[in-house]
């Protein structure tokens, strides 16, 4: 059997206020599981300042590294929103006032309200695509396989809704998690040989405390669901092994 | 006046289940917060699969740009902790069976419950200092200018205090927050004027809501206090003058 392509995707977080501790990212955890669910597996994920500098060199870096990259934050209205700017140079096309998107902007506020700076969330790079903001009308925008997104999670979650179909995913990795009430040292030599028997699948352990109760997480993923189930029955059988019971977890 | 030396650091969180959604990082708002305290400023912060390759390009990638590099996670006693090993080979030197943390992790557990899996957290890059862990013994380490965490957020924050006084700061950033119920689009030409004159403060804008209002939080961060009171004045007249009532949040 070919072995199924692995889509991948990055996540650059842009945003002074993530980097200095005031605001704890929300955006990665939805991105990385609803580009899941569309067969693209985020491989890596940096947290930057609003610096253009910075964003270009890490977005030029990501989407030559990964099929699709996706950024979040800075595309407002104030002075330090500088994505927009940022990735136009990182592609090395102009920033162009957008009519449709001035058009949207112009249409959601009241007369005399949509001054120049509001008019500055219309300005999108030449031959991007807008990415439809039904909440606030600001849109976000794609080019090339780089997708901006805002930083705001409810507005953000739903204008990804819009690009969904534009993705091109390979098969959804597929998990089972099984929790016991043990410890990472009792099984780890048993899980270790499960994971060395079954190369197709990926073994991951995570230590928990439940009402005062440690415990273990064990997180199966694989695209192959018979490979995925017989890891399962192993891993069940390996904490029966140890006297404890095993646990199906929510599988995420 | 001399410019003060910023002293920077990289965070590298280091775990396929926050890459995967499935576990929402913690420990970066908790690093740039403590680190800003002792003067550091954490000026990247990366989200990377445990994954040897990967962790050898980004920590020899990051130990070189910042003053600092601090990773978290995957120094357990299972197989897919593996960030010990990548650490030594980023570095160039061998893994060994460190005799000070194998007393520590041997006083630990009960006897007969010191098995193989748990002896491998004693494995420490040669030459690294241990970083005590109060909770689980299981220590960190420190090798050149790169400090390896574990991933659990208390015991994290419990070694954190380890490290404190191994870390040399520049002036620890000062920070001022007024938030006032208007909008990013009324307040930003102005806010831009201010930022423009006062370029030894770095102005942010972000939006919330609160119990259904929309506001804006301002934030203003600066080594020097005089230059950051004068912001916080002028951010307050701005405010005053859309007609908004100025209310100074915490600072963060």
């Amino acid at each position: 059997m070919a072995q199924p392509r692995t889509v991948t995707a990055a996540v650059i977080i842009i945003g002074n206020e993530v980097l200095s501790g005031r605001t704890a990212d929300a955006n990665l955890p939805f991105l990385a599981k609803a580009l899941n669910g569309v067969g693209v597996l985020v491989r890596e994920a940096r947290i930057i300042p609003d610096n253009e500098a910075i964003i270009v060199e890490t977005v030029n870096s990501c989407r030559q590294a990964f099929d699709y990259v996706l950024t979040t934050g800075g595309i407002g209205p104030t002075h330090d929103d500088v994505t927009s700017a940022s990735i136009a140079k990182a592609f090395g096309v102009p920033l162009e006032r957008n009519p449709q998107a001035l058009r949207a902007l112009e249409q959601h506020y009241r007369p005399g309200e949509f001054n120049e700076a509001r008019r500055k969330m219309a300005d999108i790079p030449a031959g991007a695509s807008l990415i439809d903001n039904p909440v606030s009308k600001a849109p976000g925008f794609q080019i090339g396989n780089v997708f901006v997104l805002p930083g705001v999670p409810v507005i953000m979650r739903a204008m990804f809704d819009g690009i969904r179909e534009r993705l091109r995913g390979g098969e959804p990795m597929l998990s089972r998690s099984i929790a016991a009430y043990t410890t990472e040292g009792a099984i780890a030599s048993g899980l270790g040989r499960i994971q060395a028997r079954n190369s197709d699948v990926e073994i991951g352990s995570y230590p928990f405390v439940r009402a005062g109760r440690f415990g273990v997480s064990l997180v199966a993923k694989s695209t192959n669901r018979d490979s995925l189930d017989n890891v399962a029955k192993e891993i069940k059988a390996l904490i029966r092994e140890v006297g404890e019971t095993p646990i199906e977890d929510d599988a995420t």
